[in-house]
């Protein structure tokens, strides 16, 4: 048994004709090929489910008709929501995706960038750290465009990107929380070196000292997990007994916190009031359902994956920077 | 600017020797090349980012490097960790992974397997309906590996595959839901096309019908997602006061259902009790914690890639299934 893709020459010798008019006909060069050998053709390349090999054209034009997406995580909610936009966008202009989970490893993201390079993809959209220009200088010193989504790389600020304006999500958060008569507010934030844990803490920062009620001991660090939130409830819950809400600066963090909340007999939102950041989809199946900043993840996607093609297709000279506004969605958990 | 990848030329240019040289040394065939020019050469690579273009090995190798992933949405959890774990294992081989959303959607399904057979796939890990075996075909016609997850592919029940024992599952937790003095049980399944549908209902049927509690109207269909859980809810609860519990064909229907009933004044698990099905990662958050039944998802995942790339590289001649024991996860739901 032949262990190969179907070719043309299979195709010429089950027709009995020669490769050359089965490459006329399947490439629509066939003006002067009969309507039944046309047929034929057609029919058996059908039958063999011959596919052409799109390879050969992405040596000579330099384009694979892929992109990449680099992510921390799959299986984190918010970035499988922008996984599946910029899928969706891409399938419209008859692009692959491939992802990479990254774990926020710079090795794993340099390692990756390569291998994407390696590949001739014609883009990359970058949902990453912010430590790590060290990929995006090898994406650039190979023309290959890039756009940020949700988070910029340290040093390329005026690249495209797509953005929610993460500090004003926490600065209006904390506004809300205060007309909400609360005034010892804890603030969990993520990986001190991830910009967005940065602008959120600031976005907190700022407001909270505004209004008055900002406690630098209030002020803990975890990772945007499940587990995080977890882990840092238990420290929030040991040492501050006096404050009225968490403030968790995404959603998983405080889905986990509200579990450790709930093990330890403080009822939320009668006890401890919790705000969540991001909307992920989950968060309103939550019980309470989870008040948070909503963030529109899926126009964020898209819109990404959009820029990326202008760019790739040269019809964007220059870069653009897309800001969304986040707004507070208020449902039980205050 | 030129405005493509950096190649062996420019390099050449940029240390004054030519090509050829250039070529010995990036290919480690530089036994005749001093150190020094050696050593000038890789750090001129290094600086202009040079990434040696894989593409033309594909060509003659006719292997790509990349495999693809056909699932139905990557925002749901179950296919989410599945998608992680295949990456995982794909990455420590050096191969990378496309991902294709198909909406159980069969011309979606197979213009994508088109578009992964023109780039030279090295093999695909399907996890889909189960009613169309053309994508199935058209791989198979162009001799490019497959392993199925969790749902096989109807006329294609001896390929190879990793599953989870689906009639197992549910024929134990109904079981499982008798011993706890469950008698009057609602079941909902996902799409009835769908193999996995059908083999999650007949583990209900089998089970209820050997304990005497089968009823015919208690068995519902929706959709495997929240909104198909909270639309059929809203049916349940109109249609049968009398059952004493809801027991969903896996964890999204069961956590849109929880939040319906909440809606509806029902406690969970005072007056219904839940039973879900999958393990997905945000069930033990639910507020009361989903009781389920445990599927090892990233397992499975772990293991399909690695049955693929034994596949790819030749390595199993014969077609091989993997088969895992679900297990009931007892929480608060019940």
């Amino acid at each position: 048994m032949k262990k190969s893709k179907p070719t043309m020459q299979d195709i010429a010798k089950a027709a009995g004709v020669s490769k050359a008019t089965v490459s006329m006909v399947l490439n629509k060069k066939d003006d002067c090929i009969s309507e039944g050998t046309r047929a034929r053709i057609l029919a058996i390349a059908d039958e063999l489910n011959y596919i052409p090999n799109s390879i050969a054209r992405s040596l000579s034009t330099n384009k694979s008709g892929t992109i990449g997406i680099m992510l921390p995580d799959i299986t984190n909610p918010f970035f499988s929501q922008i996984a599946r936009a910029v899928e969706d966008a891409a399938s419209d202009y008859d692009y692959n995706v491939i992802f990479c989970n990254m774990d926020n490893d710079i090795a794993k993201e340099v390692k990756y960038t390569k291998l994407l390079v390696s590949k001739l993809v014609d883009g990359v959209i970058f949902v990453t750290g912010g430590r790590s220009p060290e990929s995006v200088k090898i994406l650039e010193n190979n023309h290959i465009p890039f756009v940020f989504v949700d988070r910029h790389v340290q040093g390329f600020e005026h690249y495209s990107g797509v953005y929610c304006l993460n500090k004003d999500g926490s600065y209006e958060g904390v506004k809300y929380l205060y007309k909400k008569g609360k005034r010892k507010i804890a603030f969990v934030t993520g990986d001190k070196t991830l910009s967005i844990s940065k602008l959120r803490l600031e976005g907190f920062m700022e407001s909270a000292m505004e209004l008055g009620i900002y406690r630098e001991d209030w002020v803990f660090y975890s990772d945007f997990t499940i587990e995080g939130g977890r882990r840092i409830t238990e420290k929030v819950v040991a040492t501050c007994d006096e404050i009225d809400t968490i403030f968790y600066s995404n959603d998983l963090m405080a889905i986990g916190g509200m579990r450790t909340l709930r093990a330890a007999g403080i009822r939320v939102p009668d006890d401890v009031g919790v705000m969540g950041y991001d909307d992920i989809a989950i968060s309103g199946m939550m019980n309470p359902a989870l008040t948070t900043i909503h963030q529109p993840i899926y126009d964020m996607g898209i819109q990404s994956c959009r820029l990326l093609v202008k760019h790739i297709r040269g019809q964007l000279k220059k870069q653009k920077i897309i800001r969304y506004a986040p707004e507070i969605l208020e449902r039980q958990s205050i």
